[in-house]
């Protein structure tokens, strides 16, 4: 919807422009004359010549997504934003795109992977790289010091100045809830702090210059071997092995609030500041976990590095587990569902005055999320249903179109979901045929003898049973037997 | 600040002294050894300095959506998806970006508002303009010959060869009952056809290469008066002023099916075979639209055409009529609400072969339509509710946070949408100004003899009653007590 928004509002504005250019006299001739060249043109070349030319394919990276798709996509959101709702949050929206600027130095090494707009009239835009960013600068633009929201079912976020560890608490139950009820497998939820791997990098002797490219070779040991990470550390970046090692031995380790206890009592660790903080707020956050009863899903793993340079906390990421179901198919390898974490200075880098509002947030990965619920539905040969449509008006004679028309439309003005086939006069097989392709489950056919009784037949398409229903009564009846038709599932 | 003026001073300080140094010639390590104080302070002076120059603001034309407009929305698209939904539509989505040929020679004149993204690796892509050809690039690609879809609650079309005029007139039922039961006022539908447009032109003399630029002139007629239009047409588009007079005869006509009749007896009009056929459709539509028991909304305007080059047959838009409610207020400007029409040509031109599908569809104004619904509530007063929390989980005395996250966390797995202040020991007055301000409807007060007793206080923030409830029985209470909150109005 965001997309829309901001696309129509500029294509307005451009309008605008234009129709301003069109009231002098000059650019209206040349585009009258523009206009006439191109029919001209359009005259001279056959239509089907031109398309050839065409490309039929969807930008890369991108895809359409199909009525089933959607279906899919329907109930994932569905069931988020049940979840935000549930735990009273506020819905905002920005635009697609921000400026440029806004964008700025906010990712770290992901900068590279944003879009930038061609020049439309003054402003560098770029398109939004995530909804966090958009956030912050929302926060600052508005003032706001306090707010509960989500954004486009994918991302919610607390901001405002709160007793430590009870909002990061909420994020990671919110985080369980929706992976739970999404029901599409086994998860772990990996956490860890900012504050932890700056510390711990400090105390293994990484100079600071160093503490990001270190921080991206860490994060990918969920996916390659410590060897290739440590050769990677000392070959591609310069580090010396034994820092390396050191590293090792602290990155390697994951576990419950035993760890944490643990490295609170790490001769080393626990002399350095920062890292002596996020160990006491990871004790803390475990015991409002444990209260919220996850803490069994949750695993502090050393490992876990968030690349995007605006954490200052604690962070997370939650993780599929192969379940059986999913063994079978074709394997969707390990790989984040959900993330996000603590980010307390962001908002002020867009402060004037550079003040600063805490925030803790999440964001669900919703287009893997559809990639695995469409897996399971194929691997179940689920139906899905892509309408919702209850009942069918059909005719068993000709010449009933008129009557077609007006039965579909009472239906429709009472609120019921209902279909016609748009042929004057169709065939009831084929009208029959239509339903139990569509899935619908209810037919009402209209026939001479019918309207002279002032009834319709109304057919169960699965029983093929067929009972007259006065006129009046048919609404209520095909509520009583549809009601309010599932999504999927 | 202060430190941080003395900070800003002592970089320029150190700044000329090492310009000074330089100009000494002096040993480059004693230069490299400055720079390096230069370069600590700067970084102690922080990122703040370069934040004073971001500009904080959307980019032009965009606008964000506060926790209040995002209701106003979710209500809009709520009425819009279920009308689509009643009439049988599944849904689908297409990237926000297209390949720019794609949208190439589609938009007539308005191509010109196409907005281009910079090539990101060999393909030249551009924002989508609307929604109605990237859904003919869908049908092309996907080969699709019939489909009833919606697209982000905005656009509906109905694809496929069916009987005549069966599908359009469901489109203006559906414009018709969105329109009425957002409850923004009286409106009107204006209908006309290419086919008559292009008709009237052929017999009242323009050439076919100004048939498109007539058009637009003649398009103006609801925002201008004849003169101008016709000052227009002769001024600037260099039609002779009798034939201007001709198309003027046409134009300033509307009415309903009797206008209808009354043409097809014209003896110019009745001899051009478009004109004739774009008749005998609207004739036939009315009919249908008679049968739909709209047909007092509809009105037959010869002044109605639409820019874009894509419409082939019938061409509708919906706009809102000054009401008394508005009147008062701020004019809003007469202007479309709703618009669509035929466009049989669109999918052939991304077919190979050219295989056609014909299409008729419509497309809601969003944007407009919620701002018009938000300036209603705003002169009526009306709070809006943003969250839909039913309880808010609150303590009477200190030391009771984690009971709090204990119960809230039982409210969320049983379904309730709760909160709690992410305050250790927060005022209970505090929290219970925090459910007036939210307009949450009850408060779950835990407190120490309560705990003893195995119930839970539950307040009620209108009446202020309080009642003992039996925790095993609070879920089903509250239950009793909200139900599912309503969005708005």
């Amino acid at each position: 919807m965001a997309e829309r928004a901001a696309l129509e509002e500029l294509v307005k504005l451009q309008g605008e422009r234009v129709r301003g250019l069109k009231q002098q006299k000059a650019s209206s001739e040349l585009i009258e004359e523009e206009v006439g060249k191109l029919l001209k043109l359009k005259a001279q070349l056959g239509p089907d010549e031109s398309k050839q030319k065409f490309v039929l394919k969807t930008p890369k990276g991108t895809r359409d997504y199909s009525p089933r798709q959607m279906a899919v996509r329907e109930k994932v959101f569905d069931v988020i934003i049940r979840c935000f709702k549930r735990h009273g949050a506020e819905v905002i929206d920005t635009p697609v795109f921000e400026l440029k600027e806004t964008l700025t130095g906010k990712y770290g090494e992901d900068s590279k992977l944003i879009y930038d707009l061609k020049d439309q009239g003054g402003e560098l835009l770029s398109l939004r790289y995530d909804l966090t960013v958009p956030f912050a600068r929302y926060l600052a633009m508005n003032k706001l010091t306090n707010i509960k929201r989500y954004h486009i079912a994918k991302d919610f976020d607390i901001a405002g100045n709160f007793d430590p560890m009870i909002p990061d608490a909420e994020c990671l139950k919110i985080m369980c809830e929706i992976l739970s009820s999404l029901q599409i497998g086994d998860f772990l939820v990996k956490v860890n702090d900012r504050r932890i791997l700056d510390g711990m990098f400090a105390i293994c002797g990484v100079s600071d210059s160093k503490f990001r490219t270190i921080c991206s070779s860490v994060d990918k040991l969920d996916k390659v071997s410590w060897e290739e990470v440590k050769n990677e550390m000392v070959g591609e970046k310069g580090l010396a092995p034994e820092v390396a090692d050191r590293i090792g031995d602290y990155v390697q380790q994951h576990g419950g609030v035993s760890l944490v206890e643990q490295l609170l009592q790490d001769p080393k660790l626990s002399q350095n500041k920062q890292a002596l903080e996020g160990l006491g707020d990871l004790k803390l956050l475990f015991e409002y976990l444990t209260l919220f009863g996850i803490d069994d899903k949750i695993s502090f793993d050393l490992s876990l590095a968030r690349g995007l340079d605006y954490y200052t906390g604690v962070i997370y990421e939650a993780v599929l587990l192969q379940t059986p179901a999913q063994a079978g198919e074709e394997p969707l390898g390990v790989g984040s569902v959900a993330a996000g974490g603590r980010y307390d200075g962001l908002v002020g880098m867009f402060d004037p005055k550079g003040r600063k509002v805490p925030c803790v947030g999440l964001s669900i990965g919703v287009e893997r999320i559809f990639s695995i619920v469409e897996q399971r539905l194929e691997a179940l040969e689920e139906k899905v249903r892509t309408t919702e449509t209850q009942v069918l008006v059909a005719s068993a004679q000709k010449k009933l179109l008129e009557e077609r028309l007006k039965l579909v439309s009472e239906l429709w003005d009472a609120g019921i979901k209902a279909e016609l086939l748009y042929k004057k006069n169709p065939k009831l097989l084929n009208q029959l045929q239509y339903c139990e392709e569509a899935g619908i489950p209810l037919v009402a056919i209209i026939g001479e003898q019918e309207l002279k009784d002032g009834v319709i037949k109304l057919r169960s398409v699965t029983s093929r049973e067929e009972v007259n229903v006065r006129r009046e009564d048919l609404v209520e009846e095909i509520k009583r037997r549809t009601g309010q038709p599932l999504c999927i599932c």
